[in-house]
């Protein structure tokens, strides 16, 4: 069943029917003010850190669910029938009730018809401003002089989102609220003198307000039937302690046919001055369109360096658009918030955000930079990482050390990756050079901290010659502990060496790239000497050196990952890469993506770790764990089994199964975590969507292997591997300052790819640097049937 | 406003207006099993921790306010209404909804008639089971033959209570549920491999189940409109993952007058063996009337051990029932489990326990007993103790010190105090001589545990010679650091030296109790010289040496506590007991209770802590906190002010503000932590119910003080501090395994007081110890006017 559709055009994904499966929600805001929303305007909102920045309250997992949120109520008053703006929470019957939510970049518009009112609010965070707006225009569409009661409303958090939770004898003592005239004030002093202030305005006339929620609400009720609006007036409640909100109430009067706005403002700061300013800004008749116009060529402008047509929409709609949106997401705010990251940490998850650059490198290469400096400064002298760091809080010195049994064996290893695709993109060589510490003691260049990244891997390895599994590797529960060792860590090992290895030779460092391919080549010997099972790769040897992910195991007995990255790394010499590639189709496929194993665990067992304690078919348990599928594409793209990378490719596309979202149940237009496996009753659930690494990937997969356009050190390679239907493709992309304008065609029966640069003819896929703003042509014509590896 | 009223026949508080100004919650079972339930049915359960054994889920300081909870439905087969046996959470009219709440001892009771069909469910923990029962009684009220539907629901937690507020990308792929012919089967595997299991079953014929949560409730609907009800069917769910709940189905005809009865039950035991037991024993006719009279049977011997007849009833309300039977829910679960605790923590706060043994020590001499050596076993062999302690999870040995600036100035100095009790109420000797060890190495006797909790305090005072206020004293706000020295703590500590030396001379230890003794005058001749303002005594020496609680302050001027520990520790000479006293009378007293101080700070003070960044006359910013007014009631009985005890007692006793619920908010029938002061707008609200040392104290000064009945190391106490509107009263207490049936009666014109024991005149006030299992009589005549001191 379909809950709405795509609208390319003003890049919107538009809901036409409220009862989605699940909230389907949006990011408003970039880094210092971000305020999720729903298709039902629930959520919340927070400034800088959604653990201790967080300005408007969310019950996660609640009943009744997605609340509370950005509510707008309507009240006419000749009867005093009341509705809101979005269809919850007053629910009115779908019958009666017309609405539609449109998500776009950056903004939600959620409209209504009810009764001949039609009203429409417009949510947004404007730029480089720490508040939100919520406009509001109502029209009366009936014959008639209407006369109606806006109410908002909002429940303001207590900032700590942890005490919000847990700490009832403290918390609910320490607000105040109260009404200045024209605005909500709420403030909250913390038990260290520590202060923190929002506001709640509106730029139309204010008739009431409440600023208590259990006065707006009532006793017994809930936001379907607060009181206020049912009774058609506010209380004029402020009070210290307790729980604060912030409502307004503002008449209207529409004669037939006349629509009037008024728009909302909340924020973080102080409201006497900042806070009164912005109300003051937004009163001016221009201010809305100026800042709705920022964050369009805001967005136009980051998804602007690469945009494709194949003529596949579902393809392009996610490419162009949501992908690369969701990829801006997540490397804001890592893992940190959405409807089920309640927000109890904030930071970067470590291996996440090195991750995450990955699908924003082509748009913002210098954000980047700054993130990766701040990663780097959470490396250890020793070459491991935090698992997680702080930028806000960080701890530096001799003492900042991860705790014993904390050191994950992979979350270093990404960096070679990471820095690599940054150098890939930018050229920026003198970045490599850079002075940057270690977070307990000494520091040294960007290229000094790689290095010993592979130090701290090679440093660590157990019995097999394969590197110990510490923690967990990539995948969390994955627990091998003492003398166990992780395949797939051993392999990313070989994949980060070679990427520093390009490193390395690009600064001209010949000696450690010597270095670098020896070890890489006597690690890559191992693992197929040591795992390789006969027709796939092994996961691990346990503790006790019972293997993982061999076909002589009960349960668990092919894995995913070694797979991909067999291929991915190179390591796959002889068939192996065919061999393995084709068990992975034969065992782990499924029409909603690849397994992460199978079969799936029934019994605990202590030496593989915590994957084996969840119910099977679920989350790293041979569930579908979307994050591993795009590796998948890769691998089968390097094989240039273009047929199969594109299945795979769509299985796991959110838009194509927005027809079957009562199924999924997820927003059709993000990639989500997982996917319920087969072992589970409710198989096809797809699970946890927006923050995941499955967004980064999914695009390098899509920009880099299907595509095919790939930045190097000296050039943009172009090596498609378009499926048969793919016919041919364009893609506009820039590249260190210059326009590439490539059109990639299928020609019948041709043997060998021709390319032409602005016309004259390249001798092989690889596009020479062009000059800083030039704009250049590339033609490439592809065989019909590409040859398999 | 009434809510409801006292009915002391039955021991019960009865509910007649259900929507009152809170939830008014009651306490089922002990120990093991613990189920909150409020008077619509709201609340949780837990097993042993209300952190790590959370059964059933709650969402605290939710809207809908109150939910989820222990829910019966019912709907008429005939035309589809549906409504709860509770008013919430379906919420019909008041005015065609008839209902009743009785909260009783280790049980609630709520009726309610509605369409002539009257439904009754009883609530209770059996003792010594893991589990509580829900039994419902319908009765056809109408003249026809009536089919009903009853639907059962419950929803799970996830046992550890923080990630299930938290962690849904762990904790909502954890659980799983079946159905397993009569009852639901509900477990969860965790990371580790530990699983947990618990189990809803009925004694009646299942019909239908849900044992997922969305599949009962639908989609944007909530606990008043579940989907499964209003359609009359559920929908057999069942799952691996998502959020489990127990919901069962039993259909019911009942004839015109007939009335039937069904139990559904609910445990943490494993399903299939436990759990299908329990139903059985359930099944028969007469275990629930034995169970009920098994906690009948409980709490009437745990109150029995002193009863009073006083001729005012609100004050034997409390003492006889209410207030006795707080004293036991604030022993068994600490201030870890209420609607405002969220059970983020378990186990005990130290001073929290020693204080709440205060109140139980004459009903459960041996569970106090096993909790005083918990409690020991928590102290540091440097004398300090940990601020809370978990024995189910207590860490000992070298390393297990309170981290640096976590140590209280007061947690250890309860010890002496504690024990004292525990010693005159019992005469158990051998306890001073048992060894117990420390919690980071050596041991010492019990005796040994209290001399060195004194060491502690003498080795740690600052400047002016008094105890250091280190990370706060009794006020958890009063964050003195560095050099600053809290008064109060340095009069603890007096009195607890004063304890310390009683037993040291019940020991016989001469010489330590007169070291004891010469130090204790030191220390009070020092409070008296460098602590005494004039008019009343400093709270404090900040670290730069600024007085707290002086005249000359501009806020904080004076606060109660020094004040009325000077006279009960007994180190106010001269005129000052007096004088400080009535300086709390007259800057302190309102007629709510006793503030903490005045006036309220109205700025940060980094110095003084904490309680400066609370609004004003909210928590201990000069709100009324009730745990301190008990205090001054003792002084003032010390005093012999017998009129002003009794006001202080009745201002603050819960039974006394029944009719002015509205305001108060919390429940009549328990004391709360404070009660909001004047500064704040709603002066008068009474907030944090059930679970405060206010409990325990106020039990000690009417039972120890008003009556004046105090046990003492040879005998009984009898010293009256009645007043004149009280004419006297009966007691019945048990000590030492005698009886003494004591009756006091003011005589007109009487010099002297007289004091018989069984019919013969005794010389002073003190009953000499009689044999066990003695019936005594103690007849004692007081003259009208007692003499102040």
């Amino acid at each position: 069943m379909k809950f709405g559709f795509f609208d390319d055009e003003t890049r919107e994904y538009v809901i036409t029917k409220p009862d989605t499966p699940a909230p389907w929600i949006n990011y408003l805001g970039a880094s210092d003010y971000c305020a999720i929303i729903s298709n039902n305007a629930g959520g919340y909102s927070f400034s800088r850190s959604p653990k201790s920045g967080r300005i408007l309250r969310f019950r996660f997992n609640n009943i009744p669910e997605d609340r509370p949120g950005r509510y707008i109520y309507i009240r006419d008053k000749k009867d005093g029938d009341y509705w809101s703006v979005s269809w919850q929470p007053v629910g009115k019957p779908l019958e009666k009730f017309k609405t539609e939510c449109r998500h776009g970049l950056g903004y939600t518009k959620i409209a209504s018809m009810y009764k001949d009112i039609y009203a429409e609010t417009t949510y947004f965070v404007p730029k480089n401003k720490r508040c939100e707006v919520w406009s509001l225009k109502v029209e009366n569409k009936s014959g008639k002089r209407r006369k109606i009661d806006v109410f908002s409303y909002a429940e303001f958090c207590f900032w700590n989102s942890e005490l919000d939770m847990k700490d009832y004898q403290y918390i609910l003592y320490t607000s105040k609220t109260r009404f200045c005239g024209d605005l909500i004030d709420y403030r909250l002093q913390f038990g260290d003198g520590k202060s923190k202030e929002a506001f709640f305005g509106s730029t139309g006339n204010v008739k009431g307000f409440d600023s208590v929620r259990e006065a707006f609400i009532g006793q017994y009720r809930s936001e379907k039937n607060p009181l206020a609006v049912e009774r058609g007036a506010c209380s004029s409640s402020a009070q210290e302690g307790g729980n604060p909100c912030g409502s307004l109430h503002i008449g209207i009067e529409l004669k037939p046919g006349e629509s009037k706005r008024v728009n909302f403002v909340l924020g973080e700061v102080n409201s006497a001055g900042e806070g009164r300013k912005i109300i003051r800004y937004f009163r001016k008749n221009d201010s809305l369109k100026r800042e709705l116009e920022e964050i369009r060529k805001m967005w136009e402008k980051k998804l602007g360096a690469v945009q494709c047509l194949t003529g596949i929409k579902e393809f392009d709609t996610m490419f162009n658009i949501w992908n690369q949106y969701q990829c801006h997401t997540t490397f804001n705010w890592s893992r940190s918030a959405s409807y089920i990251e309640a927000g109890g940490r904030d930071g970067l998850g470590y291996r996440d955000s090195l991750q995450d650059i990955l699908g924003v490198v082509h748009s913002i290469p210098a954000k980047v930079r700054t993130r990766l400096l701040e990663l780097l400064k959470g490396q250890t002298s020793m070459g491991c990482a935090f698992h997680h760091i702080q930028p806000l809080s960080m701890v530096t010195g001799e003492g900042a050390l991860p705790v014993k049994g904390s050191v994950y064996s992979d979350d270093h290893l990404w960096l070679g990756i990471a820095v690599g695709a940054y150098i890939k993109e930018t050229g920026d060589k003198n970045f490599l050079l850079e002075d940057v510490p270690y977070i307990d003691k000494g520091s040294a260049s960007v290229y000094g901290h790689l290095l010993k990244s592979v130090e701290f891997s090679l440093n660590n390895v157990g019995p097999h010659g394969l590197c110990l599994g510490l923690a967990a590797d990539w995948n969390d529960c994955i627990n091998l502990y003492g003398r166990g060792e992780s395949v797939w860590s051993t392999i990313l090992l070989v994949k980060a060496m070679d990427e520093i290895m390009q490193l390395a030779d690009y600064l001209g460092k010949k000696a450690d790239a010597l270095r670098l391919k020896k070890i890489k080549q006597k690690i890559s010997g191992g693992i197929n000497r040591v795992a390789w099972d006969g027709k796939w790769y092994l996961r691990a040897y346990v503790n006790s050196g019972r293997k993982v992910g061999a076909s002589s195991c009960g349960e668990g007995k092919i894995f995913v990952n070694p797979q991909s990255w067999a291929v991915m790394s190179g390591i796959a010499d002889g068939g192996k890469a065919k061999f393995c590639m084709d068990s992975v189709y034969k065992y782990l496929n499924t029409e909603f993506g690849i397994r992460l194993l199978s079969p799936a665990y029934s019994k605990y067992d202590r030496e593989i770790g915590s994957i084996t304690s969840f119910p099977r078919g679920l989350k790293e348990n041979a569930g579908i764990f979307c994050h591993a599928n795009p590796w998948v594409i890769i691998a089968e793209c390097i094989m240039k089994n273009s047929t199969r990378a594109f299945e795979y490719c769509r299985n796991i596309l959110p838009s194509a199964y927005n027809s079957s979202s009562d199924r999924r149940k997820a927003e059709p237009y993000v990639y989500s975590q997982f996917t319920t496996g087969k072992e589970n009753g409710n198989f096809g659930q797809t699970k946890n969507p927006w923050l995941t690494g499955t967004a980064a990937w999914c695009f390098v997969a899509s920009a880099n292997y299907i595509l095919g356009i790939r930045p190097d050190f000296d050039g943009l390679v172009v090596d498609p591997c378009i499926p048969p239907e793919m016919k041919g493709f364009t893609v506009k992309r820039y590249f260190r300052g210059a326009l590439y304008d490539i059109r990639v065609k299928k020609i019948r029966g041709s043997a060998r790819p021709v390319m032409l640069l602005n016309g004259k003819g390249l001798k092989s896929n690889r596009i020479p640097l062009q000059k800083k703003g030039s704009k250049n042509k590339i033609c490439l014509s592809i065989p019909c049937q590409q040859r398999q590896r």
